[in-house]
């Protein structure tokens, strides 16, 4: 029953002898624990959360559901401890998927010496320096006969202010394939026809972001470093211009600290930065089109 | 008639044969331009705020005024080129002053090699890192006898986190000699007697950082780097139960950047923790007195 996840854009992938997570037929996703202590620091975490009187409801939906952990064979083939969660795509046909790592600091101040070296090399090199957050991965429904746009993770690694711009344009597009180069204008872009009915809206992801910002500006529980929003929508209901579906999640806990009293800065410098790209991406469509998918900020 | 500042708290001091800044009687504030780039960058920072025209009316207060450039005679003697600024504590008599060096990230993305080694050394150190900001010196107005409370630049070149919180507590306070452990709640701890007039109301220094904050949200002009807030005050006025007449204003740009269509997420992180620090004093004096110096949030 177990098979490695559908929809997976970033991460580790099960595969021949490689560790990754698997999910079933009931919505569960097993994420094998990683080893040097991070598997057991987010099992940590998901304890911690889960019994936490202080996380207001409202909040409490933007995590995984978290079942415990248990012992399985893994996609290995041997046995080895998994935490298992709620699997984000399961209730998704054809889900368009984006992975986002947010602050420009993915390392805690109580990191090693060495793990702190490897991490600010990586955020110096991708967009979270100059973003506050990086792209790490998505795949972008197009229809039953291309199925996915999924660009490489190789292009994903290399992708500089520009390139962000632009995904986070071609993932509400019913043409994702579509380059354009920024500023020039030239060439038939992405079209951002669902742009309105997935970052706009009371239920869009604007307005999710807008609410965990209230969270963040307050929040003294926890520091969140190197943890990602996932972006989830189903195509199928956006361009009918229902509810979109549109949902955000919070994903990857291996390092998070304790707050010690102070908000995660960090964290909520990312989620404002990510918050204005796509607020920006609202307003130029509503320019465009006289339509108002935007919410009130 | 030229002199050096009677209350500077932070940065380099006029001194026999040192460059520092000097004042006159007239209001303005003479800031000898330093040595590599810095002085320029400053400089052409003033040049580029002074003439944009994107910049609302409302933020432009937060800035000192900027009278162009002069050579002059500087504090060591020798003739050298200043900056003509305003003046910030002219028009007071006995200023309480705090200075807080803003952002988690004191260096730019295009900083050397060598210029980032040594910041992000020092940020770890302080409490940029943990806080999203450091304090670089602070003098409370005590009374006519004891005149200032004014911690030496060793003291505060290490304080932790507690500390900061201790002293912004004592820069409010009229005995801001008093000490108290952090969380023992032992002793005669500083009374926060000002908190309400000066962090509080409707223009108090909480309320002009949320002003500002609602504009570093939405800017993408200016990245504010090694960038600090001047918090002055006058205890005179505050006692009274009046207006405090405290300002919030921004001060150091020898290394703004152009924000490149993006919001500045080091200095916004930053500017939020401290606002919570601040709104928390705020809410324990309302717990405790009753009264209510905050304003809607």
């Amino acid at each position: 029953m177990l098979k490695a996840p559908d929809h997976q854009v970033a991460g580790h992938e099960a595969g021949l002898g490689k560790l990754g997570p698997l999910i079933d037929d009931s919505g569960r996703f097993y994420k094998p624990l990683q080893g040097d202590n991070r598997g057991s620091e987010e099992v940590a975490f998901y304890e911690s959360f889960s019994s936490n009187t202080h996380i207001p409801e409202h909040i409490r939906k933007y995590f995984p559901m978290y079942y415990g952990t248990k012992i399985m064979k893994a996609s290995t083939g041997v046995e080895h401890p998994h935490m298992v969660l709620q699997d984000l795509t399961s209730a998704r046909v054809n889900p368009s998927v984006m992975d986002i790592k947010i602050g420009s600091r993915t390392w805690a101040p109580d990191a090693s010496e060495a793990y702190i070296a490897k991490c600010l090399k990586k955020d110096r090199e991708s967009t979270s320096i100059p973003l506050g957050f990086r792209l790490s991965g998505l795949q972008v429904y197009i229809d039953d006969e291309s199925r996915f746009y999924k660009p490489d993770r190789n292009y994903i690694r290399k992708t500089g202010p520009d390139d962000v711009r632009l995904l986070l344009r071609k993932f509400v597009s019913s043409n994702p394939s579509a380059d354009m180069e920024i500023g020039t204008g030239s060439g038939p872009g992405p079209d951002c026809s669902l742009a309105s009915s997935v970052y706009g809206g009371p239920n869009g992801i604007l307005a999710q972001l807008l609410e965990l910002k209230a969270w963040f500006e307050d929040q003294t529980i926890y520091h969140f470093y190197a943890c990602s929003f996932l972006f989830v929508y189903e195509k199928r209901l956006g361009l009918k211009g229902a509810w979109s579906n549109a949902e955000v999640k919070l994903i990857d806990f291996a390092h998070v600290t304790d707050a010690n009293g102070v908000i995660d800065h960090n964290f909520l410098g990312g989620l404002c930065s990510l918050t204005k790209f796509i607020s920006d991406i609202l307003s130029e469509i509503e320019d465009c089109t006289g339509t108002n998918g935007q919410v009130e900020l």
